[in-house]
């Protein structure tokens, strides 16, 4: 497999896109307080998720398929905290 | 062009992703409240999505470029609405 610099580019994009959430969920961790954070954003991320996972299958893109795993990860985890601490 | 069922789920995905922002934008509109939010997060997404529409130029791709600007819209409006309404 040759990878080209676009390819090399879709690849960085794709990672920063799996840890795009990971610091809301640090910081809703630490300060147990999520009432500014829309849980719609979450839910439309998760169903989209679940889409892009879909497509990566379907396509056999591992990129596409590793993204979305970890990005469902934190997406489920963040839901998790927002009804957690949606009060405070 | 023949559009195949893969193809039509990754326009879809495409779709629903770019428009995941906006219930937080209209959320932290109308509470000016942004306190919870992670700065992080979109100053994450917004380096992301100069990479992805860079390389969907490169690919000329349009559901990529689309995508990615809508996305960087909404994107620096929340980043706005977090450094306007931070203190609440």
């Amino acid at each position: 497999m040759q990878l080209s610099g676009v390819d090399v580019l879709g690849y960085v994009a794709g990672l920063i896109t799996a840890f795009t959430f990971l610091p809301q969920v640090i910081k809703t961790w630490k300060t147990q307080s999520a009432k500014d954070v829309s849980l719609a954003m979450f839910l439309i991320a998760f169903s989209n998720q679940i889409l892009w996972l879909a497509f990566g299958v379907l396509r056999a893109d591992p990129v596409i398929i590793i993204t979305n795993a970890v990005m469902l990860i934190m997406t489920s985890l963040m839901i998790a905290l927002k009804l957690k601490y949606n009060h405070s």
